[in-house]
């Protein structure tokens, strides 16, 4: 068989996994409905919209609680992925009878036992396809993948293994049903591969859905699943999160568990990718981040840090927004950093407007905003970019020949490599990312002398990407997710706005900074965003996820859009 | 010049750092003079000798209190260090008026205020040669790097750079007043270089004192420095400590700052170079430790992780041994798994007396021994000796032609290493160790089975070295200390015994494991190691700094030779 053919083969078997009374027959095209997600609700019942439209945390509370059933649940997301893959091309993996399984014995233990197994009792969890579980493939959208574990055959791994975390979700009572897409080799902000084509945004379809997570990012968007699990190395969880609608925490290294998960160019350690919860809220990561802390996963996973869930770190910020009975405590407020514009490529208007309503919304509950003025991220991002060309593409490369399929041109940027780094030179990398690190906290420290809270900023608020999502084939600047990954630091996408034409015009007059600052803000073309979803970062230091997460709640109260 | 005549000016700049009156002119030679531990004290006034004796956390406490003045402890090291020095070629750095000019100012302090600057006020501490004091040079055992900032010139930081830590030293009221000698290239377990040649076991001059920090555990091993900071990347904290019979700290990864001070192939990140202290008790272990991790380090580094002093894992421990008043706790006990030899290479007969010993007491105190069969280490050091040569030894190859000195014997397997790694390669090996990492770290997890306590192990005893110390020269296998770096597990070491060639004879009869095994054996001869110290090591899980040192300063109750 041709590659074609094994491609085909299987994009019809994700279809054919959909219940024949699931298929729509009279799917719309992008240019008539590209806003699908009220579209979608056609199709579904009232209990099943009632359902879908919950978050993680509310499903998780009527699940514990008795309240719904996990198979009705269940049942009701299987059935709006289902639409949602039609409609967007966001599914790899479709195992819906395993799932109803599992909810049913989720049922069968609380009606036995009058308690629910875990914080996650009847929750549904996608899961990017990446994560490896029992009875279903992994294919990471690589053609030659399918068949085998991680392109290779043989191994006894296939369709068996399954990653530490997956095991752990279980554990905590979720419940998996579907693989959400990611672009071929997992490294760019679109999802696009030979196998299920390119996923496409619900919000407006005629934008990119992110990546690499962007099968998740498409699926919780459209509600097809209130909670969902990604990797994050230059901006994967955030990127799909942002573009969607919602909130994603992107954790440092070592805080939660990537053991036995397939990846890219895996045992690069100088910038590690991390697995992270995206979800409909707040309140859903912290959840989720606390369903696997709470079992120990540094017992199973040796990368992990044993660091539990730290609720002082929480209340640090609690502290300075209410005293934890609604009460504004007097004095205490928190203090942010604001990046503009990393002086590189500048945000287009929604994004501009989202940070500014942002920060009116913090200065509005009392809070302090200092202008963000770092070390330049220039060079911060050319070292970073080394670490994720160091074997010029040898694994992707060798993952593509597998099947002889093609590289999208979103990646084709691999094929141009030729000369993978040597040890010396991996390590006079290392030693420049260090500095540069330093460099960075140093200034992070210094803004003690700007704030008037007696600490530096709590947090930083930055544009997560130039543009509210990219438009297909364009994404073309990086710079605003992945500092934070070659910093390490843990950041949270929260969603702020809506793109409306009436309100953000092209910036006329623009003055490009360079041509590629140019093409970013031609390509923002309000007609075609219109409707988007814009969100934006919060970016805390190195393992602050409570404190992130923390935030991104409080702000979800502050917003019009959130909650 | 020559390299001789720049090796020869600054050995000759060391001596005459010393004072005139502290000079020996009578040195005696190493027949007749085996063990200077005693013979050192001739030298020494009462009031000196008094002060010398004390551990660190005693100095700190009397220093602290006023009851001593810190000059006058600062003069007794310098004077004792002095002597070390001409008997053992321990010292690389001498700057003993900045030491007595700083020991001035904390008096001066506690005469004003009554109260100590910080929990080292008025505590020596000497450094191994790799971190940088203002004022003074870093040469690192390389003749090239003699009037440079680590090999190059002109940067601005000669004798001006100071090591982040070395700061928070001063900051925590430490005195620092000499830096010790090390191999040079680091990478030896023998204290060798062509500057101040080699360091010589103070308990027993006829063997190492053990590297790399050797100049470390010799100086501190004749009580002339309380407390000193090594790096451990191979054992290098802990071999020098285990040879001169004081307690070594290895802590995991990303505990301790290490920014700012020089190293070897610096920017290797699969296996990394830790720095701990060593000491004559676990208390200064941890004192030093709780000194630095008060000062948040992580705001200072960008590495160390945000994990501060966890007194809860300390009490994990303590409750198991008595009540905090010294009551039997009914039922606590510990328990530990034991590695009599890692099938490899087999300790010697002292070595195996050793963990006998502190294996008999440990039941004696009531407490459990499970025999310790892990996974099989061979996999596991061959992994972990690949990082070591990932460039090849590109990085202490151009060390030594900056100056064109040879190698020494010890070393000079990097003269034949050709061929770098390159990236995929060394993915390949970062893959391959996180494997081996979740092997053992299943089978750890898998000892909850064998215990009567309903945990895993506590920590396991095991050997540091197959020999109470090496004979010069002949350090033919690290496997009993490397295994643990190349986990990340933290370990400490304590003193057991010394050798008493009536009691630890040759294993008559002893049939080799394969050649290595049988020169080893060989190599130990009772005659020659008559007196030595052994020490073994007590290794915890990664990040179990405060349960290991918690366990060393249990241990030294225990034992005849402790405290």
């Amino acid at each position: 068989m041709t590659w074609q053919d094994i491609a085909k083969q299987k994009r019809e078997a994700i279809l054919t996994a959909i219940p024949q009374e699931w298929r729509i027959s009279d799917s719309p095209s992008i240019e008539d409905q590209p806003d699908v997600t009220i579209y979608i609700e056609q199709y579904l019942s009232k209990e099943e919209l009632e359902i879908t439209a919950c978050s993680a945390d509310q499903i998780a509370q009527k699940c514990g609680s008795g309240e719904w059933s996990a198979e009705d649940v269940t049942r009701a997301f299987c059935h709006r992925a289902s639409l949602a893959h039609q409609l967007l091309h966001c599914l790899h993996e479709i195992f819906f009878d395993a799932a109803i399984e599992d909810a049913k014995k989720l049922d069968a233990y609380y009606a036995e036992h009058k308690r629910a197994v875990g914080p996650l009792h009847g929750v549904p969890v996608s899961l990017k396809d990446q994560f490896h579980v029992k009875g279903v493939e992994t294919s990471m959208g690589y053609v030659g993948w399918i068949g085998t574990f991680e392109g290779k055959k043989g191994t006894g791994k296939e369709k068996v293994y399954e990653s530490e975390m997956v095991t752990m979700l279980r554990t905590a009572g979720a419940v998996l049903f579907c693989k959400t897409s990611v672009p071929h080799t997992l490294m760019s902000g679109e999802t696009v591969n030979n196998i299920i084509g390119y996923t496409l945004n619900p919000k407006n379809r005629r934008l990119a859905s992110g990546g690499s997570s962007g099968g998740e990012g498409a699926l919780i968007g459209i509600r097809g699943s209130p909670l969902g699990l990604g990797s994050d190395i230059g901006g994967s969880i955030r990127i799909p999160a942002a573009f969607n609608g919602l909130y994603g925490l992107r954790p440092s290294t070592g805080r939660l568990p990537y053991h036995g998960i397939a990846n890219s160019m895996d045992g690069q350690n100088s910038i590690l990718s991390v697995v992270g919860p995206l979800a409909t809220n707040a309140a859903s990561l912290r959840l989720l981040t606390l369903a696997l802390l709470d079992q120990k996963p540094w017992f199973v996973d040796p990368m992990v840090l044993e660091m539990p869930w730290r609720y002082m770190e929480e209340n640090a910020i609690n502290e300075n927004i209410h005293d934890g009975r609604g009460i504004e405590k007097p004095g205490g407020k928190l203090s942010f950093g604001v990046l503009e514009t990393d002086g590189i490529v500048n945000p287009t208007p929604p994004v501009r407007r989202a940070i500014e309503e942002l920060v009116a919304a913090l200065e509005e509950a009392g809070h302090e905003i200092i202008p963000w003025t770092p070390p330049p991220h220039k060079p911060l991002l050319d070292a970073g970019f080394k670490t994720w060309i160091f074997d010029s593409g040898t694994d992707v490369k060798s993952a593509f020949a597998l099947s002889g399929e093609p590289m999208a041109k979103q990646v084709a940027f691999f094929e141009k490599l030729e000369k993978e780094y040597k040890a010396s030179e991996i390590a006079a990398t290392n030693v420049e990312l260090r500095g540069l690190r330093k460099g960075y906290l140093d200034y992070w420290n210094s803004t003690i002398k700007e704030t008037s809270t007696g600490r530096p900023v709590d947090a930083v608020i930055c544009p997560l990407a130039p543009f509210p999502a990219a438009r297909p084939g364009r994404y073309g600047y990086y710079g605003y997710s992945t500092w934070v990954n070659i910093l390490d630091y843990s950041s949270v996408t929260v969603p702020v706005t809506v793109v409306d034409k009436a309100v953000d015009g092209r910036d006329e007059g623009y003055v490009a900074l360079d041509e590629r600052d140019g093409e970013i803000q031609d390509d923002y073309d309000p007609e075609i965003y219109d409707g988007a979803h814009v969100g934006v970062q919060i970016v805390g230091r190195r393992l602050q996820e409570e404190r992130v997460v923390a935030l991104a709640a409080y702000v979800e109260t502050l917003l019009p859009f959130g909650g």
